[in-house]
């Protein structure tokens, strides 16, 4: 079932202690939309500058991401952000950012986006995704993301966007600062009481949780010795978790399918840092995809056998 | 199946954002016993001064903990720790720190300690540890505890005394630390090429995870709503973690009991920070600690049914 995905679409130039790469294909909608093209059908809306060219536009295409949303503005340039990250690569240090096409952006959704069942709103200003939300007559599904500067500088219109979605996926720390609740428990259960029923929050290495109506799962970060590049890890868990409920879209929407969909998001966020930007994604298989899917059941699983305590003990 | 500890026993006055005790009895041999002693025999070796009285005592020995090698020295005052934590509970603000009777602590072991088949060495001087080590000539499986302050400090004989154990439990950042590596999975092999065949991190609110020759496990936190006060917490894991293995010392150390004790370890830290000091750990029942396991089963599983690709998809 299709997908619409909203967001930036970048070129990236990021430093990291394992390398350095120009001018990648990058941004929110790019990574979110790469990920979730494994799962389903995407769409993806979005601006770019007359320096986004075919090659571009054929890496997404070449993974069925329908691009027909994606405005060219001939005379202007593509977003652009410059980044490093130290030895800490859960803390992405801004070098530059050149807004260009995207300071003026008003994301237009043709007929087939307006009737699409699923939806995700990248991490853009909240009223962007508020109108996206509303132009968006056919959504019955509907996940946000966002960051601290929308939390700082927008708050007010974050929280009434946020009403509109039915799963709001944060880091952690955002979604302590969102809830104004430095307990990460009672933070999601107030963002849930604002109408999402679904909170997801991004831990970095250490994983991700889902909380619910039904409850709480958390699953770990995948353990890999070799990080190249963590940019772009949480649109592509978003684009794996995403991708796969909408896949699923018209299927009951059980716990059992959203911890599944908690995995398929991990898997991806997993394989994108092990390479610089898109690198990684762009070269995966369904095999492995599959096979980490699996891998994540192997070093979470445990047997649920009760202990017998020995004859001495107190209690 | 005999399990000996050797850590401090103190007195900790803690303020939290959510109230503040004074004089509770503490300390890492302390909380590692209490909890422990739910899973087997349980041999504590410490120093106290004049002001330790029967009542305290007998808080441990009520658990079924062997007091017989806790010193007490006449005219002297029992370790003191004060401190405070503000709404990041991840952290510890130490107010004073009197030593009294620890300065100048030389563990000493009875016969029936030093032929124990498990230790612990709690969070003391590494040397100190060494030499613990060195008498319990019984010992089969040898866990230890340590922090930041050695790592600092006394780096050498920690790391000398790291190769002594099989097991070392750390915080992650210490984990990282110690081996001088940023990427913790590469941080754990280095210690474990050091002699422990286990690692064991502790992530404070995030889980714990431990590194194998066999492969990796990791668990989150309990999601708790009212966390009052975090010290002891990862002692308490440690007498979870270990004193599960204790009791089944003797039969074959498999991943899967490993990845239990992994589990009643969070279940004991996850108890202990619900009251302060030790509250918590000596009103718990056999019950509650069944069903805290379960609870852990419930909000890591997931099924692991592969996902079939739609017949659009590229892959």
């Amino acid at each position: 079932m299709t997908l619409v995905c909203v967001g930036s679409i970048a070129f990236d130039s990021v430093e990291t202690p394992f390398g350095a790469r120009e001018r990648m294909l990058g941004g929110s909608a790019t990574h979110f939309s790469l990920a979730a093209s494994f799962f389903t059908e995407v769409r993806v809306v979005g601006v770019v500058g007359e320096d986004f060219r075919d090659e571009q536009f054929q890496v997404l295409e070449e993974r069925g991401i329908n691009t027909e949303d994606v405005e060219r503005v001939t005379g202007e340039k593509t977003f652009f952000w410059r980044g490093r990250y130290d030895y800490d690569l859960n803390t992405a240090h801004t070098l530059e950012t050149q807004l260009n096409v995207f300071a003026g952006f008003e994301p237009r959704l043709s007929p087939a986006s307006t009737s699409a069942p699923t939806l995700f709103l990248g991490n853009i200003q909240p009223e962007l995704q508020l109108r996206v939300r509303e132009r968006a007559q056919g959504v019955r599904f509907a996940a946000l993301d966002s960051m601290n500067l929308w939390i700082e500088t927008a708050r007010d219109s974050l929280v009434e966007t946020v009403a509109t979605v039915d799963c709001v996926l944060l880091n952690d720390a955002e979604a302590r600062m969102l809830a104004g609740e430095p307990n990460l428990t009672r933070a999601a259960r107030r963002i849930r009481e604002w109408g999402p029923s679904l909170v997801v929050t991004k831990q970095g290495e250490y994983g991700a949780a889902l909380f619910t109506d039904g409850g709480f799962f958390s699953l770990p970060g995948y353990p890999l010795e070799d990080v190249s590049d963590p940019t772009g890890a949480g649109d592509s868990f978003a684009g794996g978790f995403v991708g796969f409920l909408a896949a699923h879209r018209g299927e009951e929407q059980t716990e059992e399918l959203l911890r599944r969909a908690m995995v398929y998001g991990s898997v991806m966020a997993s394989f994108n840092v092990e390479a610089f930007g898109t690198e990684r994604v762009l070269s995966l298989t369904r095999q492995e995809i599959d096979e980490r899917f699996r891998a994540f059941k192997e070093i979470t699983h445990f047997e649920a056998v009760p202990f017998e305590p020995p004859v001495h003990a107190a209690v």
